[in-house]
């Protein structure tokens, strides 16, 4: 049997490196499509100049495909749609912002579109706006998060049901194992972020890859609820969040508090202390990182072990 | 390959009717276990003398083994587990309390302990304590919950690769689905709490099981968080507890609110307005009340639907 996703971009495996704010540049995205995944460049922390720039370096380093990751909500969004299709890009993941938006003027470009979403509702509206695929993101991934807190594993077969376009099922997802039950679950691929953010060709900081590293079972938290949920890893600025969010602080104190360039500062720049460390639940089953090959290697092994297990167990006796 | 918690329990299929206060009884347990589930009554909710007459229900409605959930933190525990031992119950699921208080005891009676946590961490001092397996509990699932918010997702390889005991993974789990992505993740089995209470012989009055059919997505939210966390469907009660966590009121005005009998009006006497009721995030996924039969033998079908479409993708070429 073919598997829609793999069709849909042309890649060997259905995992997609999730496109990451100052996490996954040219190189992460050029070694991700090397490994047999389909690699983005996170859009939404670059202006467009920089974009260009991440985009020339990936395609110097590889000969597949690779996408980026548009947020909507920003200022300057145009440009950085007009910047990637005029260095060919033709893979376009939106998150953030109505699928209507975009969809049509990328597919008359020639664009596959896949759009991000945390609800069946959603799902729906993306479908109905002719999306290819969707991204379905539950409540135990990194960074920015849906308000109603539903985790991939309540998630994922209610998006499958509500739409007949490939589901690409995202959060909670760092082996072999999480790998096979979302596709048991209805996913038709798997897009993974925290355990991409560990490798060799991450532009994560070495201090933000080895506090994820360090990181313990319970050490991320969905934050900054009356602002956008955000899920971050435990640090100074984490319990600054927290001491306000105790006393039902107002949500114009926290945006104060959280000002402006800490996502840079945590995970590009590596200021442990001031930074926001934007990571997923998994990041506490992290121990080492990987190049891309060899975690793309090691998910398909985990992935064909865990299948043979299933295989070998007969319930219906 | 045989299964270890089939093998345990003596049990037909994997799955174990989770113990609920007010939903689980007698007629639930026997039904469940009629149908090759493990049935398990929630003593939670009752006093000996109610939980005795739903032992002896049961066992008049059913030859195969049932078992209780009790959990630790009540008073009056010993009277309750004294109770169900002299009815020859051998099967304990204990919670809420530490591992080490009943399990050498329960062992020394011929009983099978399994205990609730919901880390990594619990899960090893159960094994230490001597249990026979662990239930591991994620974010999504109905009821009191964990503090650190890890889903089922998230949760279940953490445990499967902290111990070497069976492990039953529960929170999330309403379809065959859910079930086979739980036996990927590393569980043995899974436990199953709001897809039951939708039954025709659970005792969660009509009213509620309605009102869980009626639900959509997003219609739960883990509450209580100062108190004790619990995963609530949203109703006039919950909105009052929102509405008290929204201008960061004191644990004692949430206790105060929270009151006595909350629970039982709502699940058990079906009043919707002033009613606790907990129940998991699946609710969205729940149509209609089936028999425990129909529902597992729906569980398996699909559990072994999913089994050969993994089995059919051929993701190494």
């Amino acid at each position: 049997m073919t598997n829609k996703i793999c069709d849909l971009l042309k890649i060997k495996y259905p995992i997609i490196q999730a496109g990451m704010v100052w996490v996954s540049g040219g190189k992460l995205a050029a070694a991700a499509s090397n490994s047999g995944a389909l690699g983005l460049i996170g859009a939404g922390s670059m202006k467009p100049e920089l974009l260009k720039e991440h985009i020339i370096k990936a395609q110097g380093l590889t000969e597949k495909p690779i996408g980026i990751n548009v947020p909507l909500l920003y200022h300057g969004v145009e440009d950085q749609i007009k910047t990637a299709l005029d260095l060919g890009i033709r893979i376009f993941f939106t998150s953030a912002g109505s699928p209507k938006k975009f969809t049509k003027f990328l597919k008359d470009e020639g664009c596959i579109v896949v759009h991000v979403t945390s609800s069946p509702l959603l799902a729906k509206k993306c479908e109905d706006a002719g999306v290819d695929a969707i991204v379905a993101e539950g409540f135990e991934a990194g960074g920015h998060n849906g308000r109603d807190e539903i985790t991939t594993m309540a998630l994922i077969p209610q998006v499958r049901d509500a739409v007949s376009i490939p589901v690409i099922a995202a959060g909670g997802i760092a082996d072999g194992r999480q790998m096979a039950a979302a596709l048991c679950l209805g996913a038709d691929a798997v897009q993974i972020g925290t355990r991409f953010a560990v490798t060799k060709e991450s532009s994560a900081h070495d201090n933000f890859q080895q506090a994820i590293i360090k990181a313990g079972f319970g050490d991320t938290k969905l934050m900054m609820k009356e602002v956008v949920p955000v899920r971050l890893l435990k640090n100074k600025f984490y319990d600054e969040v927290q001491e306000l969010e105790n006393r039902c602080a107002s949500k114009e104190e926290l945006i104060a508090l959280l000002g402006k360039g800490r996502a840079k500062a945590g995970m590009l720049d590596g200021d442990l202390e001031k930074g926001e460390l934007e990571i997923g639940q998994v990041s506490a089953m992290i121990q080492k990182s990987l190049t891309c090959q060899e975690l793309v290697d090691q998910l398909i092994k985990q992935y064909d072990q865990t299948k043979s297990l299933l295989a070998s167990l007969n319930l219906a006796k």
